[in-house]
């Protein structure tokens, strides 16, 4: 398969968006990530930090739930829930980043079902063992009240119910990808070594 | 990581088994499929055809739906439905296939669960987009009085509801996998040939 666009689904904690960017650097391709915020901040009004816990995390919560933030964009949100309509914005937003025909690496955010009519996509899952994950979570982001199982759990669930919530499909169901690699037992270069070579070699 | 046995799960129609054979063969590795149909039915007094179609796909039935097949072995199944023997049994077998240490390749009949504790174990799962199943279903097995979309959902259902029943696992889930590869979208041919590179170069 010829392939312009990886997308690549994560676990929390599985090194997802690492090896997301080691492979758009070994492969010069674009990446999306954070940017994708900008762009949806720059459109919606609505603070970064807002697209980031919302855009990926917490379907279906009604606009009026966010007080003065939801003003940000008075009258054009026609009845949407605020996540349904920072949905609609970052989709159109990874269209965009599509359509413009550049080859990109896209982390989260429901890409390969907003790509699905795509041709040159490439849909990577990435998951990791708990172990490895815990672990993970707390060297790269530190110690918090919650216990990093807990931190876990409630991630894992949020995605999963955002992107049920937006694609009806279900998050992590082999079937719903094109490969999905397990880092902890396979470890993070090999993960980026396979997608590089199917990218490289078809 | 060093692999002595490869577990292959695969969806009905995704081209697992021919995957599984090829890559026994590419690494010089023993190949197990029916041949665990022969063990268990040589210790078990059951038909090849009860445990080719029990052994995978028919969890919970009560042993005294099988009538006379049921006394085929009067005295030691010790309440336990028809399947949850020849699970027993299988599990045995599989366990013995890889306490003899020598390298394998093992198709279905949840090794990857039943063989969680060893270690240098590898666990695929191979997966196919829905037209590429149907087509190849046909082609392979023929025409019969049910769609092949509705023989591949009968044949999808059993499989996970087994597959739960015995191991409380969701069946395709990615995280309980080390690797899985939709066939259909990567070939035959890469899926054999990623897999042997992970065992073959670590």
């Amino acid at each position: 398969m010829s392939v312009k666009i990886i997308t690549i689904s994560r676990q929390f904690g599985s090194g997802g968006r690492t090896i997301a960017k080691a492979l758009a650097q070994k492969l010069g391709y674009d990446y999306y990530d954070k940017e994708i915020i900008e762009h949806v901040a720059e459109k919606t009004g609505f603070s970064r930090e807002v697209i980031a816990a919302r855009g990926e995390e917490a379907p279906g919560k009604s606009v009026f739930s966010y007080g003065f933030e939801a003003q940000a964009t008075p009258g054009i949100m026609n009845g949407l829930t605020m996540n349904d309509y920072i949905w609609t914005v970052q989709r159109k937003v990874i269209k965009d980043i599509a359509d413009s025909g550049k080859p990109c690496v896209i982390v989260g955010r429901s890409a390969d079902f907003i790509l699905k009519d795509y041709d040159d996509v490439l849909n990577v899952y990435i998951c990791a063992d708990l172990e490895y994950r815990k672990e993970r979570i707390v060297k790269l982001y530190g110690e918090s009240d919650k216990k990093p199982e807990k931190r876990l759990e409630e991630k894992d669930k949020k995605r999963a119910a955002n992107h049920k919530h937006f694609t009806d499909l279900q998050w992590g169901y082999a079937p719903n990808y094109d490969i999905c690699l397990n880092s902890s037992a396979l470890g993070i270069d090999k993960c980026v070594e396979i997608i590089a070579d199917l990218v490289n070699r078809g």
